[in-house]
């Protein structure tokens, strides 16, 4: 087993990382209460539901369970108000322990009714998927989305303790798989061309699921994130880094309709285009961004988006919450390996950057 | 002009108590960006919105307005989309300002909105009745009810200042005003016997709004809250004895219908209750109770609850948040002047203090 300790300046929790923790009630008992909520959705229910309940019931933990339809479409007030309903009936009050079992859309939406149910009750962070393992479960962001955009309810809270059972990677679709490695790709983009270098070599082997690899991209993602977040728990500054890719993406995701096109597949054409606008402002070349988009291509992953019209593109990305005082913020790479803040007030780069995408 | 000083491990910022305080731009200049939203009801809008709009606009700041329906039953699900819905529409972000103009309801509510819309944004307190000036805009509670509870959906998050213009409370209706004084007494009653006697021996020239005795008591009240505030920010320990009267009271709201008991009228009468358990529990005599219900009727407020079931009390109390691991938690008091928090497992305590309020 790996452990990665978060600190923040409001709170400070381990990471633990291996294959078959979630048999580990030793994990658990530090951090959880006589009452707990599992909240997870209509997939995960049937493949890991019954075992974790078994594991805390069988400890003299009072559980009861909230089961979510599946799909970034449902991270929504719906869900939300179907978990503050659940928690009202069964009487849940402050010291109850919410667990989120499943990936980011679970994660965000059961970290946002944990930190508002009663101004914050205690959760853990259970994540079963690729992408919520090296990324969403780390950080304490939580958020819902609305029908004008994504993630614009929410709230920085942590977690208790988070819980990395490898183990629950091998049930995950092939595709779902690929979209966790688009976020594992980003943290090299951002932050570490040796890291590069180690994913270009090992990706064939990572694709077919090797636990020793795995167990390091997740322990180094991991990691990277917990630098991160402790330098800058609320995103005033370095950790908006981390958003590469992410402003593109979500416009992909908001033209095609969420849940339609996986985030860490719109994170993947969103983070080729944000090559293209670094070579426009002249920190990239031609063949970083083919370097780039060849990974992504290896990890059967898009690299480019879909086309729509220009306009719709600045619609959606002026909803996106990376823009303050009118002008648009985009994470951009000062070379591979590092990111950095680009403020666009010129449309015309935005216009060359995506005028092969739009009709 | 008084000045009260908030201090939390979170955030330190200031409260400014006096005559015409809505008219100086420089209470707000240090806290406001390019960009505000004023947040008030349709009560308040006609009385102090182009005031302080026009303020703001002459100074620079891009000023929007939302204008929520009135009253307690209001502080819902659909008051908060009404304000995300709006924010969105303006293409609001992570700098722009919210500010309350209004009540407890609208302080409670904007600040919920504030710490959520984009995972927070700054505001502003700018409270028009005594209530909200003495209490619920003080200290960053923040939070909506749901049909099954009030306050059951919230966050801790603090303003960047509280504006509490004292013109503000001579268009207040005499019945908000007694209501204000409901919690007045409540600080006297669980912090400081000296305050109470002051306070009766000043009651019918403070029941006349005179100005300068009306900025002694604001002024206490945010001290007296201000350093309970400081000491345990998240109401871990000491900051539930603001709680005294609240868990009866939330039972005769809920009983009553939101909002046709005022949140005042609710805390006095059960105040009056907790004074009748703490006899129950030995700690006051019946004079001690006398003393505070003679109190609570010369500011014209009830010293009784409405009569219902005592299974209806039971159960809204039961979903109040003041219940841990199944036991029922009151703030009870230790004498005239000393709260304490109590748990009560003998449920024939609760019969005989509510058995004269039972049908």
């Amino acid at each position: 087993m790996k452990t990665v300790h978060v600190h923040t300046p409001s709170h400070s929790y381990p990471i633990y990382i291996g294959a078959g923790l979630l048999g580990d009630f030793s994990l658990f008992a530090p951090h959880i209460g006589k009452k707990a909520a599992i909240i997870t959705n209509e997939t995960i229910a049937p493949l890991y539901l019954q075992q974790l309940s078994d594991l805390l019931t069988q400890n003299g933990v009072h559980v009861f369970h909230i089961i979510l339809r599946d799909g970034e479409q449902f991270k929504n007030h719906e869900s939300l108000n179907q978990i503050y309903d659940a928690l009202l009936a069964h009487h849940a009050d402050r010291k109850t322990t919410l667990i989120a079992l499943g990936g980011g859309v679970i994660g965000d939406t059961v970290g946002f009714a944990a930190a508002t149910y009663q101004r914050g009750v205690p959760f853990i962070q259970v994540p079963t998927t690729l992408l919520s393992q090296v990324d969403s479960s780390v950080g304490g962001k939580t958020a819902i989305n609305h029908p004008l955009g994504k993630n614009m309810i929410g709230a920085f809270y942590q977690p208790k303790l988070v819980v990395a059972d490898l183990n629950t990677l091998h049930s995950l679709p092939a595709r779902e798989f690929s979209a966790g490695m688009a976020e594992v790709i980003k943290y090299a983009l951002l932050g570490d061309v040796d890291f590069l270098a180690w994913l270009e070599q090992h990706i064939n082997k990572i694709m077919q699921c090797d636990d020793e690899l795995l167990a390091q991209v997740v322990a180094h993602c991991c990691q990277m994130k917990a630098d991160i977040v402790a330098e800058d728990e609320t995103e005033q500054g370095i950790r908006a880094h981390l958003n590469l890719g992410h402003t593109f993406g979500h416009a992909i995701e908001a033209q095609m309709g969420y849940g339609n096109w996986l985030h860490g597949e719109a994170v993947a054409a969103g983070t080729v285009l944000a090559c293209r606008l670094s070579e426009q402002l002249g920190s990239l070349n031609a063949d970083d961004t083919a370097r780039v988009a060849q990974l992504f291509r290896q990890a059967n992953l898009p690299d480019t988006p879909p086309k729509f019209a220009l306009e719709q593109w600045l619609a959606h990305m002026s909803h996106d919450k990376k823009v303050e005082n009118g002008k648009m913020r985009f994470i951009t790479l000062a070379r591979l390996g590092a990111a950095q803040i680009s403020e666009i007030t010129d449309m015309s780069l935005l216009e060359k950057t995506l005028n092969k995408f739009t009709v």
